[in-house]
């Protein structure tokens, strides 16, 4: 596939183009199986930055005034329905409340205990999403965790979120990218943001080598340049490559991968005019010194990049689906079930106040370039 | 192979407990390829900390001499024969000058070139190395880069340090482990060391996951835990390790190396009484917070262990031999001819320093552990 794979995308033109002028961005939060940890963290995140972001929360609106008042009986939310949006838009709330819209669940939640009957509705959210994000109500969308065995076992076959999003916009292939910002070492500048993108995902270590093709490099490249660029705001971005084997094969020594899959593909990507470089080896590419240079690092398999990813910015990495034609971003963590039995204010929300602030900076720099090209 | 591995090594027994009273630790340090940045990098070290550690530098005498001058004409080195120290034991000079044993070159060096002439001269610095901790007088012994090609070209079939060090001792199996110092961050405390240990080294990816057995693990972890006792003086040495597959094979839905052979051998590592746990997946063990609790992690390969280790100790790690009857400790990169070709002054010698500071670290370990023994 080309450079010419982003097309039949304007279905889905983002909203970021119709903000008004000192309108708050508008980001649509869905909050994930009821049963964990999402919905505390969703409205937590959601009400610390109603001041500067107009978060909507997408679940059940009874449900999540409930698990509210149990935070804090302080916070305020206001419930829509989805119909009442459909027909008159999302309405501008001021900063005071964070706005619900009502996706209902079908049974009662009990805390850390999935039930089927709920799967549906965690679909319906994402749905809200993305019908959102088409409509112009929604900037970006932020995913909470959900529970792909709820979804499967109301009956719906479900491979999950980033999939989901994909075939329900038609999106041929995406990448899974992980982002943070590192912490600064004592008496260091801080560093730049880390992003690390991911050639292949979700496979048994023995059938990576056999999953990486040139063509399949070359899209994955396309689609990094691409969204740098145009949800990122970088004018140049410059994408390092690291090699499948040790040492990068050491020039065929340790594996012929580099030589035969990965170094043509950069060197066509190259040609295309994308600035990516390597293959390097992957212990050389993540040293701090190397990172200064990278907008991302294309790491080829999921251990090879993440566990720098997740040390360096101490579990507070957002998970970025390029390739999609809109703004997502997600927790990088899990419903975590034991602890939401365990009661409120256990869980750790830093991976999704990270993961709304990218969507708002996202939102932001797109924004930026489509009034620019305006 | 059963915890028993260890006989036959008395032969070697380590000169740590014969260290006289108020005595500084006396560090082999073999100067490594001469036409690379080694013999700058051992010279400044030795000299940085000749208060503290007597170093002995291992390689040509004069070239040595002229290299020191060039660096700073205050630097003071003591040159003697191999025969000499042979004959009448190593003599302990004090700290206002640095031991060197004379291991003549071959042929004139010219930096950044290499000479296949002088290829037997450096394997007659690591000859040297072990005889004399042998003979009592080192306790533990740094290597310098070296240049593989060098000494094949001088004849001698020769696949690597490591390699060399564990058939010159008569060693079945050693591990690479790699370890260094974090940087904390702003305002956190330093963290504990990282180390982080390889089940295979440097393989192609794609044989990694048939290169696993239950067996080499387990002998992977018993080697693991008697030097961190051993050699490191940790009384009950913790080891985490990481799963093959992402996610640790998420209950062998993506992978089963887990259920099949890594968990089976960390069963039977702890029936042994090693403090071994996981299979754990690797992006959430290298978290600081789960480190904390670690003093090593098992990785099973390569890129998912090494990249961690490089980004937190900013390329300062230092390569660690674990399974031989000795402490041996390397910097973790090569000899950057190129670096050497420019002049001096322009190669990092933190990898070389921590090198020396480690094994001056270990060296005092393993006395303190004799001196309770006796
Ligand atoms: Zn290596
Ligand atoms: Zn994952």
């Amino acid at each position: 596939m080309s450079a010419t794979q982003h097309t039949g995308r304007s279905a889905l033109r983002p909203a970021t183009a119709r903000r008004a002028r000192g309108a708050r961005p508008a980001i649509a939060v869905t909050v994930g199986e009821p049963a964990g940890i999402g919905p505390e963290l969703a409205i937590r995140a959601a009400w610390a930055r109603r001041a500067e972001v107009n978060c909507v929360l997408l679940g059940d609106a009874a449900f999540l005034a409930m698990t509210a008042s149990y935070i804090d009986p302080a916070i305020k939310l206001s419930a829509l329905s989805l119909q009442a949006v459909r027909h008159g838009g999302l309405p501008h709330f001021g900063p005071e409340r964070v706005t619900v819209i009502d996706v209902p669940l079908a049974a009662h939640v009990v805390p850390g205990k999935l039930d089927k009957e709920n799967g549906r509705s965690v679909l319906a959210t994402l749905d809200a999403a993305i019908e959102g994000v088409g409509a112009g109500w929604f900037e970006a969308v932020v995913t909470a965790p959900l529970q792909k065995s709820t979804i499967n076992d109301a009956g719906v076959p479900f491979s999950g979120h980033t999939e989901y999003f994909a075939e329900r916009t038609g999106t041929p292939q995406v990448v899974m990218m992980l982002a943070g910002q590192p912490a600064a070492p004592s008496g260091a500048p801080t560093p730049p943001p880390l992003r690390v993108a991911l050639a292949t995902t979700h496979l048994p270590l023995k059938d990576v080598a056999a999953a990486l093709s040139r063509d399949g490099l070359a899209r994955v490249l396309d689609i990094i340049d691409h969204d740098l660029r145009g949800k990122f705001g970088i004018a140049a971005p410059r994408i390092l490559v690291c090699g499948l084997n040790p040492h990068a094969g050491e020039g065929g020594y340790l594996g012929r991968e580099e030589i035969d899959i990965i170094a043509p593909a950069i060197a066509a990507a190259q040609a295309r005019g994308i600035d990516a470089r390597g293959p390097y080896p992957a212990d050389t590419l993540f040293q701090p010194k190397y990172l200064q240079d990278a907008d991302c690092v294309l790491a080829m398999y999921h251990d090879q990049g993440l566990p720098v990813l997740k040390y360096a910015t101490f579990g507070h990495g957002v998970n970025i689906t390029l390739g999609l034609p809109l703004i997502r971003t997600s927790v990088d963590h899990g419903t975590a079930l034991d602890l939401a039995a365990q009661g409120l204010g256990l869980a750790d929300g830093g991976s999704m106040d990270a993961a709304l602030d990218t969507a708002v900076a996202m939102a932001n720099a797109s924004l930026h370039l489509n009034q620019e090209q305006t």
